[in-house]
């Protein structure tokens, strides 16, 4: 299961009390940053989201408002004596902007960080548990969007039924990845009667700042979960074109599209203090939509 | 008169809601801001300190808890579509920092940005009502302290004194500077009957990051307001003298030599939850001090 923390939920500047863009996707034994504004490391501490377990940050672009906070969370887990790797995927001139803040600083890291410069789109990172790919968006600078797709579980073991048809502990794996088993007596025990299916593998889709653009619809069709901006409201459909922006309907039509399952709506402009609207005109064309409020998780 | 906003009062890593050095000065026309760590436009919103008079900004040195907010704070006066010009005092590396931040967003102020470098010691500005001057401290890279020292204010012209001995108003400048009144009779009226003296001219001196440093006491002599760093109570003079900081009592001993008539203790380190024993321990051997807590305006 994945559950999906917002840190920061508005966009350029801060107002009302709303951060920049950050979030965190968690998982069992790791949690992934997406996104980075100022104020990402006090968000962290207020929301209880543990820095030691963050094990891979993702930038989208190089706009301040997705990434002015990196370079204070990065300090700050040095100040504190980490010492577990960090994984950094991002634009690759970010690694100069952090490069020259260490040395003017004559400071050196206490962990290892391994800076991942994303120059196309495809796989990020694919281990045991989950596949992480990233996908252009359309901005006003090169930006990036986000997939992640837990690898499909295993089947778990039915305690009752292995003991009642005594099957020994060394097949156990066997029977997790699926297959049958065959007694002394030459009796095929289906796996069904031995097993429960595993949970579904679940996925989530980050769509960062972008302008209405349809060739997203393939990249997320789908998802358990699709984040996409709404800076504006329907009504300033012209000025979301104008700054490579979307609207609440623009996202939505991605969202229904894509057949996806659920859409989080979030990158509110500064203009709009109360987002009531926002989900209103949203759910008018994608019903399962939910408004990103900053410590709220949403499981996935 | 001079009044000083703390907006942030810790040092290193944001802790126990406590935020990363930042402190506004406060004239009657002008914002100075002083250091500027992360999330520092967030607390000026929190504080309603307003941008748009910040028309000076100073940084004492690049440790990362002291200008981390810089660039998302003239990001942001950008976005707002600020014109004022906006005057920036630090060191040299300063400019190319905030240089390549602009350039990979593709970004442009929306106003004029001077920068600066601060090379050695000396006057910084020289203006009617203040003049403002940096001098070194001992910290682990190049750091500086800031002082302020408003003009001294003209004599206030005493407006019943003036009718009855009917001094012309042509005349008034005059007397704002000092000068007696001779009349037609030749009869010589003495400015002090004419006039009230002047507000004070008052000080404030921040001294940054630093080592206990003997060579500040003349530096800020006879100020009306100190602001010393104390990382650590007395107990962690080694800590302190290991890592370039202060403590209580060193702060105090500072103040007290240089015979200035308030002082005011922050940077609190992240091992410190409460405050009380830095109180006690500083007012122990300098009686006037004080805490530097967050939104707290001190008038000077």
């Amino acid at each position: 299961m994945l559950g999906l923390t917002i840190l920061g939920c508005n966009s350029a500047v801060p107002s009302f009390g709303r951060n920049p863009t950050a979030q965190v996707l968690q998982t069992q034994k790791e949690n992934f940053l997406i996104d980075c504004g100022e104020g990402t490391q006090m968000q962290m501490a207020k929301w209880n989201i543990r820095r030691s377990k963050v094990t891979r940050i993702f930038i989208s672009h190089l706009h301040g408002d997705h990434y002015f906070g990196l370079i204070g969370l990065i300090n700050s887990m040095s100040l504190l004596n980490r010492t577990q790797d960090l994984h950094l995927y991002g634009p690759k001139e970010l690694e100069e902007i952090i490069g020259i803040q260490m040395r003017v600083a004559n400071s050196h890291l206490s962990f290892k960080l391994f800076f991942h410069p994303i120059l196309e789109e495809g796989i990020l990172v694919d281990d045991n548990s989950m596949t992480i790919s990233t996908f252009n968006v359309k901005h006003r600078i090169e930006c990036r969007g986000f997939l992640f797709r837990e690898k499909k579980k295993p089947r778990s073991v039915n305690g009752e039924q292995v003991r009642a048809y005594g099957i020994p502990v060394s097949f156990y794996e066997k029977l997790q990845e699926g297959q049958d088993y065959t007694n002394k007596e030459g009796t095929v025990i289906p796996n069904e009667v031995l097993t429960r299916p595993g949970i579904r593998a679940k996925s989530y889709a980050y769509c960062a700042d972008t302008v209405y653009d349809e060739t997203i619809i393939d990249k997320v069709r789908g998802v358990d979960l699709l984040y996409h901006e709404t800076t504006y409201l329907k009504a300033n459909e012209d000025r979301a074109q104008m700054h490579f922006h979307s609207t609440t309907t623009q996202a939505a039509t991605i969202a229904q599209k894509a057949e996806v399952k659920k859409l989080i709506i979030g990158h509110f402009s500064s203009r709009y203090e109360k987002l009531d609207e926002f989900l209103i005109e949203t759910r008018s064309v994608f019903k399962d939509s939910v408004l990103a409020q900053e410590g709220t998780c949403y499981k996935i």
